[in-house]
């Protein structure tokens, strides 16, 4: 018996077909998404993408896997996918894109995840909230994102208000893929949690919409149109029209949608409290299960049944991690080789540098997008490998804040667990792990997101009885593959100190939202 | 009627034959010296220089000047010399070298200004003056420097008892090649002022000497050779010896020796109270008449009669100036040119970035070598034409930060004359007008300590009466070559307070000096 995961990202979609046995990835394909992000002649910050390219991917990745796979279709028993992240769109009652009718009007289009364009509306949602003492506001560290669905919604009503009206759902791309395969509209408690302000029962109140503007009060009813379903639960069977797209069995399982970092915890099952997988590419996210519930400093969000049922889910995360490093080897006009080699000769400390890793602001724990990159320790002797090794430590640096930030909350962190493009860089996974001070787990794939879809897709057709199951048998994850070096680690808690300084010294943006003030001002 | 100005840098020699009535630089030749700065088989931080490359330098770069020159060398009236500072040796008391009889033995030779190996002996040295309360001790902004004559000459005594023994003079090579040139040994105040703690009329005590070092308490017999000589003053007359290296006709005058920073102001007209020159080049130097005294905080000295006789002589100093610029470049792998080209396209403030220059250190005002470089307000956008930019900002917001303790304890500064290497450089100049919020004026010459020297030969010779009427008549100066443009300066008076942030934030030394440690420890 299979079942297939198919993973939503940036620029393509990826799918895999998976042994429910045993979670064997047998075969898998990508689809390069035609329109990809969609910037050009758009306003600054925006960002939006096409749905046509995301029933392409269903289209022709998942018929390749199984064809590169060499299953029998009929073998396939459920599928589940996952999607990037706020990424949200307008329908009408029918689940129709609006691009489908308006494609001349920008706001009909699905919003990418990283469309920054509606930072104003978050700064004015963050201030009514805090000023009114929102219950909610804690539970996203004390700021919601100018990516997520009420941002974004507030964004839409105040510049096309018309289309705005027309919109009778707005809805995650999550949500609305499963709605193309099963026919039926769910929606998930992973967006709906993280990404949409939904805790304790309730999305925020019509009073505090129709505060932030009159227009806004309803907004919630075009959120709240389905129950909420739980991550791993059946959202409903393939729909015919689905079949003939995949090339799979009408009727089959399809899981509820979930989001890429959250179900990465499935594949590297970590999906009990307190395994803290890292998911570390050019940002990094922080996915923990835990059976506590505390508001924890600079958090993206805790959840309920965020990641698994039962269970709190934790988001942290960097907002600059690979990202920074290849800004550097652009700086330089170097290669990530031939600096990392230079670097890994080095004894910790021997460079006489300390960077503060916000390069591209700083997510958690400051929850403040307007910080900047610092080093500092340069002499006329330093060496751009030198730069390069601090720039990789400060990141590590950055993540054990974080951990620390958990473990001063009363949540404890057991392991962690390491998956994304990173974790093939032996000589960054080393620095993590004496920084951090613990032994590193890495994840047994580098296809997590889609594995984990796989898994929840089992879950879904009822091959095991919850996640936690299914992860055990179906993810993977290589335990203490990284130890730390007891004498490194002590020699990094000294620079760690140093780093802390620096952190709690800039801080409060006292000197760098005044240099942003004076760079926009310019 | 002629003279000749000969300028003893770290690699070379230079000579320049000048008219009398009115400085016109008539021909000049350069002598590298074939021993170079000896390093080479000896400890870290040592500097050594042949004075037989120096005797080169008269038998040919003088000679070759008078040829370009195209004029007899009967119409010399004289010759002056400058030379790097403090540049010092032990010799016998007819003067003779000690490297000469003891080769091999590395304290017999002369150590250049940029021996560094006699830090602990500076160290001991400013800790008990401190401790002491010597009275000369703020003279030198609260610390004297390891490249001076008494922490050289304890280091002398404490790795080479023997040799100090044997040693009659401890003498500046300004003086000596001055003693080479007429016979007879001076000693000049500038060199005694500035490196050799002559303040009121005396040296340290003895009792001071003997509680540094038992063996130390003679020191001051080996400086206190000669009657110290006024700068424009005549040393003495040309020797049979040195009119045969040099080709010209004995008996002409030869000034008393000078420091080439020092006698660069005679060469830009810059001679009265409160015009400071500013000369810029790897690192720069300020220097400044006054007739005031005070205590300039972090200042590096200030000498009675220590540029022109009857006025305050002051000095300071920024340890990395286009050492820094270089080592950008070198760590981008793209040119000065370039990076010029691509920052002068910015508007300020546009890079959002502040950077402070200390890469090699801080001597003004901070008198701090430990410290180390800080950049701040980094982004994923930064590119390198920006950190460049940043750079130069940060040199010429530490020269205000100078410009500003000099007035701030009461010592005007009038008028801002920058000569050496970077005046070249306009985008740099154009900086430096808008940040200091002043008219830059600029040297007419480029070769400012030659032809100061060849200023002080006609003083000396009795051509003009003092150093002021020389170096108007022959002195050059280019007044208001750059003017500030008035937005761009209050632009930079907002960057500048960000700037004087940070200096404060890290002046303590307590992350940069942590760091440091880290480093040498690892």
């Amino acid at each position: 018996m299979h079942v297939v995961g198919v993973d939503y990202g940036t620029l393509s979609g990826r799918a895999v077909v998976v042994r429910v046995s045993d979670g064997a990835e047998l075969g898998s394909a990508v689809h390069a998404y035609s329109r990809g992000v969609i910037e050009e002649g758009l306003p600054p910050d925006w960002a939006l993408q096409s749905p046509h390219d995301w029933i392409e991917v269903l289209k022709t990745a998942v018929p390749e896997a199984i064809a590169a796979a060499g299953v029998d279709p009929a073998s396939v028993i459920g599928i589940g996918t996952d999607f990037t992240a706020c990424t949200i769109l307008p329908t009408t009652a029918e689940g129709e894109p609006l691009c489908v009718a308006e494609p001349d009007r920008p706001h009909a289009w699905p919003k990418l995840w990283k469309h920054h364009a509606a930072q104003a509306h978050a700064d004015r949602i963050n201030a009514l909230a805090a000023a009114r003492g929102e219950a909610w506001l804690p539970r996203y560290g004390g700021k919601i994102s100018a990516e997520w669905a009420f941002a974004k919604g507030l964004q839409l009503l105040e510049e096309d208000p018309q289309l705005y009206g027309r919109a009778e759902r707005w809805i995650e791309a999550a949500d609305w893929i499963v709605w193309q395969l099963t026919g039926v509209e769910s929606r998930n408690v992973c967006t709906a949690g993280y990404k949409e302000i939904f805790q304790d029962g309730r999305y925020p109140s019509r009073e505090f919409l129709a505060a932030l503007n009159p227009g806004f009060e309803g907004f919630v009813d075009k959120l709240a149109t389905a129950p909420l379903a739980p991550l791993g639960g059946l959202a409903g069977r393939l729909s015919a029209r689905a079949a003939a797209w995949t090339g799979l069995a009408e009727g089959i399982a399809v899981a509820v949608g979930n989001v890429d970092a959250h179900v990465t915890s499935a594949a590297a099952d970590a999906v009990r409290p307190g395994q803290m997988v890292a998911i570390m590419g050019t940002s990094t996210c922080h996915v923990m299960p835990s059976d506590r519930l505390a508001e924890v400093p600079g958090m993206c969000g805790v959840v309920a049944d965020g990641i698994v049922p039962g269970l709190w889910g934790y988001e942290a995360g960097q907002s600059g991690v690979g990202d920074i490093f290849g800004w550097w080897v652009e700086q330089v006009g170097r290669t990530h080789e031939e600096l990392t080699e230079l670097a890994a000769g080095q004894r910790v400390g021997e460079h006489g540098l300390v960077a503060l890793d916000w390069h591209n602001g700083n997510r958690s724990v400051l929850v403040d997008h307007h910080l900047s990159g610092v080093v500092v320790g340069q002499t006329l002797a330093t060496r751009p490998e030198e730069v390069y090794r601090a720039l990789v430590e400060a990141t590590a640096f950055g993540a054990r804040v974080i951990v620390e930030a958990f473990e001063a909350a009363g949540v404890a962190v057991e392991e962690f667990i390491v998956a994304g493009g990173l974790l093939k860089n032996a000589f960054l996974m080393q620095i993590y792990a004496d920084v951090l001070r613990r032994p590193l787990s890495v994840i047994g794939s580098d296809q997590g997101p889609a594995l984990g879809s796989a898994i929840h897709a089992a879950v879904a057709a009822g091959a095991y009885a919850d996640i936690q199951q299914a992860s055990k048998a179906m993810g993977k994850r290589v335990e203490k593959a990284y130890v730390p070096d007891e004498r490194n680690a002590d020699a990094y808690d000294q620079l760690y100190a140093v780093y802390r300084d620096l952190h709690d010294t800039f801080a409060d943006g006292r000197v760098l939202h005044g240099l942003r003030a004076l760079r926009d001002r310019a």
